[in-house]
């Protein structure tokens, strides 16, 4: 039996402090993309269905409960006590939390107290400009304090997350921008800009990713599934293959997250690129009992040294032992199954989940020093 | 066991009336897709292999019995009664038949009669621009005629479907042509046109598109195989991500046919889009041995509301047979797994099991009216 | 039990004939492919992994042993030892040998005599070429020289392969360029050439090309992982449609080499013309424990005459045997599992097996002539 009792999170966001109806609550199970189709719910998802194998249980309930007697107990329970009791029973031992999403979610500080785990920060680039921006008056200034914002958000952060693929698509130009297209760009957007205007101009995120990439913090790029974008193939990391070349042997590293569906390229670009990290995030949580079939996918090229958890959950703590459940499970049903077929040795494969676990997380984001 | 005894087979084509020999049989068995390469055969393919395994038992044979075996008995019992045989065998209840291919071929009314079952007619849109074609001698009489002539097929059929995605590809612009685009591409199709020439131009491909998603009938379109079409990737349903943002809300939904081998795409399209719907066809079809995992990719993202059975049969009632059978195999096995394993329980096993089967094409297409 | 005793590889190099310590053994296993990154190694891989489960019982060890108690066994038997009991190991009765490769590799003769196997040479096109301009002084010179020196290599050769794939990406213009054409790019290449200089003309590359279809002799056309090419969806099967429409009814095979992670796309292809094959090459070395579930993806769509097994190794005879065993055990189970559903006959398994372990490269490679 693989055990892995330590377990990094690696990319994840707070949770709700609100109490939720069953409208509400199916509407984040789906990441709010679009509203269910007329007679039909998006508790009937494999989402839906894992948060019902692996919930209940956790607030005394059976397996499979129906929803409404599911959220009739967390109301109960309180949505403070419900959350405890959740991620407590996730397994999760170490929280990274992007902090960039809007609405009221928990920080790094309340998730390792409700789940009695360490907690660190992820900075998401996107929302540090727009927050720059929103206080800054000319171009000048803007450029110049996002520098040192983005600077000064290394010295506490174990990572950045850009959006890039989300807001723009993966099609970027790899290199870094001139500085005059990027004061050319910074002009246009500050310009036309209301207070909490979002990012997307090109130029200004590749300046962004590229700003990143001089702090030497892990660079989490999102990819494929996850955030809802423009078309799916426009995230396909296979896109980014040009930028990685770009950032070879500067000592950056690139975490590529929520590959799928095109998950069998980030683990491509895994084997072929030293910086180059993948994620196991939003696919698990979403295919819900395909996930060890989706998992297997990934190892076949991913370097075991390169694979990184993690459950992308957001909102709702459900999620994050829904993500961390079904990590667990498929991991030691996928490598069991190859050390039955004596294709692995059972160290070998202890070994290994221990390194995709937490080693691996606990290695590129130097969680010991 | 997982049981569905309604199957609403939702796109497939009739039968031929002509008896077969060896050869004939075997270029079916390929959907007309060129010949075997010399020392090969098509009955040494998944589907070959389906149907020596599902069909003889129908007429009395051995399954795996040799095809000289098994087409010698057809032709014994001729190929009426072999067809009443094989239909009645395959379990569906429901047909939806498009009537659109050349051929002689068995329309819904014999569907029904011969398979003891119901059946409805879906129309095929550039068959429709065709006939009226061949039979309008002015731009704009074939204009008006042609909307007419969708708007009244719509009064009798349940769906429309179109093959702009084989003809074209489905890089298409999203939204509506204009009236003077529609006319000049009228003007230099009809000029050019001899009777019975093939719609191919994409201004009125689009044209048809929106006079269909009018209609507010379910629109079918044709994705990844099933028609060889000029390239497999300008077939990729990805590519219909902005045709279904510009028909969000319009209340007409589209069935997304065949996605294999990007049906991973259909399926996050259907979990996006409220509107739209992902078809399990070729797919299972095509891939034999293989139709449970195929199914398995297809349920990772798609909502279970939103998955519709066919059999994309077309010529030979043997690929209705193997179609219905690969299919509720397939289903009961991959769901029945995830029961054993406890991921889902037994009667939500049971329960999308009838949706995929019937459910949701009732709806759909509001079989029940 | 399904048994493939005849084994033709159709796509492999040579061995090295130095003794190899740990880094250099190391760095072949990723086939050259960068480092490994700090705190990892690429014998923490998949082909790491296979490696150390099929050849130290070759050697007189244990399965799974660590990787400095194999290379200190392979040295003490030395380079030439090793290799002899890998490669009868093996169980490839077959070897096509693409002589090609830069490196102190073994040629065909030296495959033959280690294996106690047969050999033939696969001869690179581009290599040719480049060796031809070594030796041409002008332009006129160069092209009367190249057409005869393809003309005379396929008298000795059993195949031609391209690297079109990596050096230019797929996407060449399909038909053969004109006279004129190929003058022009010539002078250009030749002019700014130095010795050794590497073939990436893409109106030279597609000369090339139909220069080997007019020989007759199979043309296998890399695709895929294999060669590290620029962007991994630059080498998609599917940009070869085009170019096997245009060689359709030639008479000339095309085989495409290691398509992974889009096999399905080779599968396809397979399917839909008659003169393309598919190889299951590079896929199995580099996907190991995942090997079968590769292997079966690629059996949905290709006609069961039109698959042909390869090991793609290169330098390390552990790859030959790496790839054979894969090979041989993941077809052995996938066919196994469907013969035990009652999906396929026993008598079609085991015919099936013998087709693709050595029966389809026999009849195409005409290697009983």
């Amino acid at each position: 039996m693989i055990e892995t009792p330590s377990l990094v999170d690696q990319y994840c966001h707070g949770v709700l402090r609100t109490e939720l109806g069953l409208g509400t609550f199916e509407a984040q199970l789906a990441g709010g993309e679009g509203l269910p189709a007329p007679g039909t719910t998006f508790f009937d998802t494999q989402t839906g269905f894992a948060v019902r194998r692996w919930c209940p249980p956790l607030l005394g309930l059976e397996p499979h409960c129906p929803p409404a007697r599911y959220l009739a107990r967390r109301r109960e329970l309180g949505v403070m006590e419900a959350g405890r009791r959740l991620l407590r029973g996730s397994g999760i031992t170490t929280y990274l939390v992007d902090t960039g999403l809007p609405g009221d979610l928990t920080g790094p500080g309340e998730m390792a107290s409700a789940g009695a785990a360490e907690a660190h920060e992820i900075v998401r680039l996107e929302l540090l400009a727009e927050q720059v921006a929103d206080t800054s008056g000319t171009v000048e200034s803007f450029l110049a304090n996002l520098a040192e914002s983005v600077h000064g958000a290394a010295a506490n952060a174990v990572a950045f997350t850009s959006l890039a693929g989300a807001r723009h698509g993966l099609a970027l130009a790899p290199e870094p921008p001139g500085p005059g297209e990027v004061r050319g760009a910074a002009g246009r957007w500050l310009a036309d800009r209301r207070v909490g205007g979002a990012l997307t101009d090109p130029v200004l995120l590749r300046h962004l990713l590229w700003i990143a990439v001089a702090s030497g913090l892990p660079l989490q790029l999102h990819a494929g599934l996850g955030e809802a974008g423009p078309r799916i193939d426009s995230a396909d990391p296979v896109l980014l293959t040009d930028f990685a070349r770009a950032t070879a042997g500067l000592g950056t590293d690139l975490v590529l997250l929520h590959g799928y569906p095109h998950h069998r390229h980030t683990a491509h670009l895994a084997g072929v690129f030293p910086h180059v990290y993948a994620d196991l995030g939003a696919e698990l949580v979403r295919t819900g009992a395909r996930a060890a079939a989706v998992l297997a996918e990934v190892l076949e090229l991913a370097p075991f040294g390169k694979l990184l958890f993690s459950s992308g959950a957001r909102g709702l703590p459900e999620l994050h032992v829904v993500g961390a459940r079904l990590f667990r499970e498929s991991l030691a049903r996928v490598l069991g199954t190859w050390v039955a077929e004596g294709s692995w040795s059972p160290a070998d494969a202890q070994r290994v989940a221990g390194l995709i676990a937490a080693g691996n997380a606990r290695r590129v984001y130097e969680l010991e020093k």
